[in-house]
């Protein structure tokens, strides 16, 4: 299925491919180092490496390997593996890689959302059909080497801001915070804070600002001390929570809007430790719907992340990047939908 | 760093093995028919491959691969992916294969908790060093095929009854069962249920053990009708957890111990919508101690199982068991513990 992607020289759909040798006669280097280069080994100076990798880019090199068309790889590389958000995902790459016969290499990252070293020179041996990054970023450096080698990458929600030189698929962000807010409205909410997810995240921002709209939409004025930074986990949402919740009187919001289902769980912790009831005494929209927001009590309203279509449409850009490199602009969107449970309802009059 | 595992034939602690050429003759059938047969190729027929596999398997041959000094990897095959213990799980491996430069290839499994025939064939193709089996399980002929390539497997917390071919980590299963009980006890509990995990699973059989144990050692002697079957999930726990719930007097429990935190989830779904407080009217141990266990509402007392030290312990023996086939009858049984949080409280007087 994927063997038109995998040995794409056949194809010849680009036209001008430099052969090793010629890639080698331009870099004054033999054969065999640039085949080093190629393969990730060592023996090769830092300036070679760099001076043969951008002739492999620029001259649009396009290397066949046995490996692949044998044992065709997709390389994931996960911001969080162990999360409920990053679990799905890796799910959802899995259901669809095994489907295509195609063996899912998972790497996680932590903290940094960036690769190590190791990995990128592990993925340069294995040479995967492509690479999906989920909720994780490559350098500009480390992007430069799996173009020279034709490696295919695709992101899924990506984090910051995006460059131009990597298909994403996304999901709606600020309509999802859009559609949280207007829910709580409808309900009745005037007093409606949020906590968000990290600030150097594009998603973030874009849930915010769907958030302002809403508010604004209902000639609502958003309060800076109802704004509360956050980064998706349970640790703010509880923090946050106590504070926003310990407010006295009209100070006090009746409705909360977490970024990420987790948060919105330590959100619940923190009504629960003020003795306050979920929805009676504040209504909480998570955000994600990963399997955890049905389990909770009270079950979560939060907003639906199709992260198992954004696989499937990651996969399918990766398998056939190679064969149509017009799709390397490629940015998609999925559709954010809100999912009414019962932890929001109007609030006490 | 695993250089000396993955060329294991250099090593030469296994004695007597058969060349490719030696098999072929053997077999009456070509070199190109055991290469195709030994990497997973098409083109032979199952009677033959069924030969050639016995005949490797029998002369002990040991296969070389390029592949796998230049790019090795772990074949992770695991049940449900996605549920919060399978991403444990795999989260633990990913960190170990991380540390030593080993792509890590995951597959999941559903309901069956077997692979199917593409898995077999991807595995012949990529050769990894190893796999490990987390809850999952392998035919008879299939374990064939793999000893026939000298692709050592390795299970954490085998499903099943676990034969004698493959070294398995688990963790103990009835010391789990007995310390929820036994914990339930000294609060004071004597009417105390139980919901099982899948009754072909070793582990859910010695935690229903261990239950009894603990029960008779106070002198408590279990009912039938407070032994309930489930299958580690949400579902199991609502359904059971509102039939133990919704008996009269003294035929309802005062506490409950789930099988899995997931299922003890469910049994909180089921106070709740019985409008029973846990742990006042209720107390609830959940099993395996997953992220998601601290972050219940109320925070969930449970048997903690170390994942993170398990996958440690399988990636250890998957990278040394070429080299020292007498590992190959090991069983490590990890120790599990009580996390006694807010679930659990005295029964009410």
């Amino acid at each position: 299925m994927t063997d038109g992607v995998v040995t794409g020289e056949a194809g010849g759909t680009r036209a001008q491919r430099a052969t090793l040798s010629e890639v080698a006669a331009l870099a004054s280097v033999s054969v065999a180092t640039v085949s080093k280069v190629l393969n990730g080994r060592s023996g090769v100076s830092d300036e070679t490496r760099s001076r043969v990798e951008s002739l492999l880019d620029e001259r649009n090199y396009n290397r066949r390997t046995t490996a692949q068309s044998t044992a065709p790889l997709v390389d994931v590389l996960c911001f969080e593996i162990d999360s409920p958000f990053g679990s799905a995902a890796i799910a959802g790459v899995e259901r669809i890689t095994r489907e295509q016969g195609i063996g899912m290499v998972v790497t996680g990252t932590q903290d940094s959302h960036q690769p190590t070293a190791a990995w990128v020179e592990g993925v340069l041996r294995r040479q995967p059909i492509g690479i999906i990054l989920v909720a994780a970023a490559l350098s500009e450096k480390v992007k430069a080497r799996l173009r020279s080698r034709n490696i295919p990458v695709v992101m899924i929600d990506p984090y910051g801001a995006p460059g131009t030189d990597a298909p994403s698929i996304g999901s709606a962000d600020w309509n999802g915070g859009y559609l949280a807010t207007r829910h709580l409205v409808e309900l009745g909410h005037t007093r409606i804070a949020i906590i968000t997810g990290p600030d150097d995240m594009l998603a973030s921002t874009a849930r915010l600002s769907g958030y302002r709209a809403a508010l604004d939409s209902a000639g609502l004025r958003p309060r800076r001390d109802w704004i509360k930074p956050g980064k998706f986990h349970h640790d703010d949402g509880l923090s946050q929570g106590l504070e926003l919740l310990s407010a006295e009187g009209d100070d006090r919001p009746t409705a909360i809007f977490a970024s990420s289902d987790i948060q919105a769980l330590g959100v619940y912790d923190a009504a629960r430790s003020l003795g306050l009831d979920v929805p009676g005494d504040v209504s909480v929209v998570g955000y994600d719907d990963v399997s955890i927001a049905k389990w909770a009590g009270p079950a979560m309203t939060t907003i639906h992340v199709p992260l198992a279509e954004m696989a499937e449409q990651a996969m399918h850009l990766v398998t056939r990047l190679r064969d149509e490199p017009e799709l390397a602009f490629r940015r998609v969107d999925m559709a954010t939908t809100l999912v009414a449970r019962d932890s929001t309802a109007a609030p006490r009059a």
